[in-house]
């Protein structure tokens, strides 16, 4: 776990009427061009993850998930359920992906820890929000709201303090806003925090611009 | 077996009329969705599972009965006897799932014991209940009532205690609620425990709602 | 050696009438319901087998007995002589089962020691009984009796003393149940105790049940 | 990192008018032939690439951006994204080219940080100036302005010092050279240095001769 | 060429008129079946050979001879000479079995020096009797008598001071016995020694019976 | 680069009209016959090669770039140009002979320096003499005069003082043998020097033969 | 080399006339048959070995030469000249006897030094003497005489004083015989000697009986 907690701050909230994942970015120098260091991934129209470890196996798992929901869109025609999604990242971790017995068993024993948590965060066929952690260990587990990363701890904490079931979803937002706000090191601003999220009702994944976080943030 | 002490508690418990599995749950968060944390899992329509100790070995295991049973199934047209799942999940663990004996002689050099042991619940063919425990040494042995994990030596005294050939279904299923009551760190509720069970008469999974759970958990 | 010298005390005798194997069985919880644990298994028609040491190793060697003898049955049309079986199980044990020359010669430098001993008893074709020791070294030797395992040494002694070339079939039975007996950790039982014989007259695998044993054990 | 440190010093700016490269030449003998110690490569007609570490593992890097650059030209008949081919490099750099899912998961398993930072400098088909980072861990940023290698870090400084969004295309050839001159152990002269440059308007890669560069360098 | 000296003692002898091997054999209870432990096995209808170390490393020498033996009366039909079996037991010990030259580099860099040491004897097709010693490091010699194992060096002493050219036939089996005798642990008997023999003349295989050897002993 | 400058000197002078080497041969005894010690080797009708360092890398990387040149002659029906035989001997050394990218990677990981250093001197196809050095790390670079082994330190010195840019032929080979004369254990004599050069005007390999080479010395 | 030198004494001598090759015999015990010791081998028609060192390597080297020569000869219908010979005994020790060039580059990284040196002394078919010594290291020299072995270097020291390039074949005999004897351990006798050699004009390979050994002996 100790890639991860060196890791940067992420979070993830669902509410009844959508799925919000904001995370922090670490700009070293003002020279770097913020936009290139997207931290939210889309997985599949309607699923977006992030990360907190090593770029090189989220990469890994995160291709990975894009392509079991590529190959179930092509073979069942609808969309691979958010669930299904965060168990194929699992079957990876843990040497699965191959249902094949001979070849498991042999993976199995020499597969490593991925280096890496993810958060994963989408919208079913049915508009039901899922929001789903998954360990290095291979565990994946539903959250209500969860943070992990270098300020993980603290995130669960603050989120434990303040979630409630039935919040709205214009207040979840700002609740993940201030989960990163309060556990990164260096100061918020338009450039170093990256919120997207996907509302039931429309289904549709939205990245808040730098304009919008600019007006966000100080309600964080 | 150090892995699977350091696991949680669970419980086997077979009268005449059926069998009977319990399984702590280990809640770490609220904001966990206790739903998503499933400790007894199915591996055919009449035989059911949980575990102590590593999840991916666990996985691979259940994964591979699952298998078995499918073949068998497709292969006799009639379900696969408890004992011969536990059979083969003890061959697996032994690296001895495939017959074939050149590639059996160099499996079975790089194998290592896998780090979990498994409850196995289910109704036979003609209706006769079968418990048989699974040890990551690959064996496995039949037992009336049998608690591996955290609090497995507990619960072995409980079980031998009040454990009797003739207690009726309705009891074993509040034994086997007490064993897993006094071996659990958390207080119980109806979030933190699982059962399952299958009577010898309908050959039915049956898993125990929150709610039903809720009612019967201040009797155990 | 070790693994061997740590399990359970077995020993087998032969006299001109038949052959006999005796195992102790640990029974570790009254719960554990003891037909499970079965420790003299069949590997063709009229050969039996028990053994000390390691479950893992003594399975994939029996597994490999029983594959052999039947192929002898279906290739010649006759029972595979005892003393082919044990050589076949040297064989293994020796990484020689396979008698392609180069794959051998690559094998022999990967194997190690199967940590199990075996006593192999069983009737010839010519109704000659037959009792076989073999050791994870891969070496074989007959016995007129032997006992090996964790009360190995002292069960030798006593079969030493006892052993008569003439002794009658019944007397045997008794002389094997006396060497467990005094060897075993546990009061001696029906339960605790495991009993099987070929006679060679009959050619037939008989198992003392646990009815037959509790008349016995007081004469032991 | 340690490898890419012990290097020599490269700079890449990026204006709105085009990009530029620049390199030190180490020359460690009069007899040497400046022009034989090449370090800005072109990988495609209208992307260069400069690097600081280990040479073999830079060639290793290139060779593959240029077969991926090609195979993009032959299969969508047009140029390859600047973009694209960064995330190639990367790709490979995580032992992520080959994106069959099974041969990824094995060679993720036994690869290695690249012992090498590379700067890609491009203009993409809507004439757009392009300079991306690659480091050694697989990981790809943007920048308007960056400096890798022994003395990157001053140059760095340098860089944000001195870089303006709007400054004109030969400030920034000056300003390159600037950086390279200020941070290499030997006095510069139009043998030890190498600067290549792309302007967006005719796309086309223009590599300064010694003359233009004795001409230049009074002025850095 | 330690297993070799940890092991029993052993004995070949040669003289004009045929070659003698003889073994110790140790007997460690009384309740062993004595011919069940054979010292000198048959490789070739005229040829024996004996050894001292380890029994499966002799084992895989011997079959490969005997395979070899058998397919050179397949090919030539005609006796293998014993140089030539002694040559190719060499040739498996130092890799060398497989004459394509490949694959003999590849094996000549993982063997192992073999832990056992042979004696082999045998009459050629023209009546002449042979006597070699393969030696661990996949050496071999022609000895006129020789012996090795735990009483080896011993022995050689006994054979310098009594070997002679032209000593009968029946005084050098005595003398393999004397060397045999001097050299074992235990008193000898008729069940713990073993000797056989191959005469010039009749070219026939003579193993001594418990009887012959009871009435020579005292003779040694 | 240690087991380069423990070999012996060499050196390589490229003037207008032509390449020369020269190199150092250590006579360890007077029976050695000289010629066989043969330290310039062709690798095409108009392309030599000599080296320091290890005789087996030397051997490889000469044998493959005969192989190179050979086939690029069969294909393209010219002369391969010398830089470019002297790329294809930093590909292997880089382990990028093979272009086809999945190998290479492999290769890559496992390659390790080569312990030699090259000079290749030839002609190309438009007469132009080209002179190059090729180290252990794979890198390669043009020089009008190059000295490596273990004089090469103080041979290169020697170099930069007398090598001029407009030298004729003939003072260049004296200064080859000047170079080696003075970086040599043995005194030098017509065996332990070794002088070949192609001319530009007739492009072929002259070797110097050991009476030439008794009328030059007192000149070196 | 350490293993070379902890050998016996070799010797070879080339002449006008022919070549000659001597060794040392080391007797360990009068009852081994000094004919079973052979250390010069013959390799072609008109080429013989010995070597000094590990037998299991010079067995490699010394099969894979006969193996190439006999493959010469059906190829070219012509002897094999002994250069190319020794060329091919290197192309092995560097682990280039395969040509393929890709097969070449793997087994260069994992071979080892051979732990023997060879003496390889022929006649070409133009009747011309060639004696060559090959090197662990992979290398081989032409000499007119060279001792190599245990007492190589004093032999050596004893070549450069005596040898003589027009001296008699009968002169060069005693002189490889005077080597030996002087640097072997054991009094010399028509036992510890081995002596053979080719002449020019035969070109017919004699070994010298004892006998003859024994008239010479006292000339050495």
């Amino acid at each position: 776990m100790k890639a991860v907690e060196d890791g940067w701050t992420t979070v993830g909230i669902q509410t009844k009427d959508g799925v919000i994942l904001a995370a922090e970015k670490k700009i070293q120098n003002k020279l770097q061009i913020p936009s290139s260091l997207e931290k939210i991934m889309k997985i599949d129209d309607t699923v977006i993850c992030t990360y907190s470890g090593l770029l090189s196996d989220a990469r890994a798992l995160i291709e990975n998930a894009r392509v079991e929901a590529a190959n179930h869109w092509f073979t069942f025609n609808e969309r691979m359920p958010v669930e299904s999604i965060s168990l194929s990242i699992c079957d990876v971790a843990l040497s699965f992906a191959d249902k094949d017995s001979k070849k498991d068993k042999e993976k199995r024993k020499v597969s490593r820890p991925f280096g890496v948590a993810l958060l994963l965060a989408g919208i079913d066929r049915n508009g039901q929000p899922r929001l789903f952690r998954n360990d290095p260990s291979g565990n994946y587990t539903r959250y209500k709201a969860c943070s992990i990363g270098a300020g993980g701890e603290n995130g669960m904490n603050t989120l434990q303090e303040f979630y409630k079931n039935e919040m709205s979803f214009d207040d979840a937002i700002l609740l993940a806003g201030k989960v990163i706000k309060e556990n990164m090191e260096q100061k918020i601003n338009k450039d170093n925090i990256e919120i997207s999220y996907i509302r039931s009702d429309n289904k549709t994944i939205v990245r808040l611009t730098p304009e919008e976080l600019e007006v966000l943030i100080p309600r964080f």
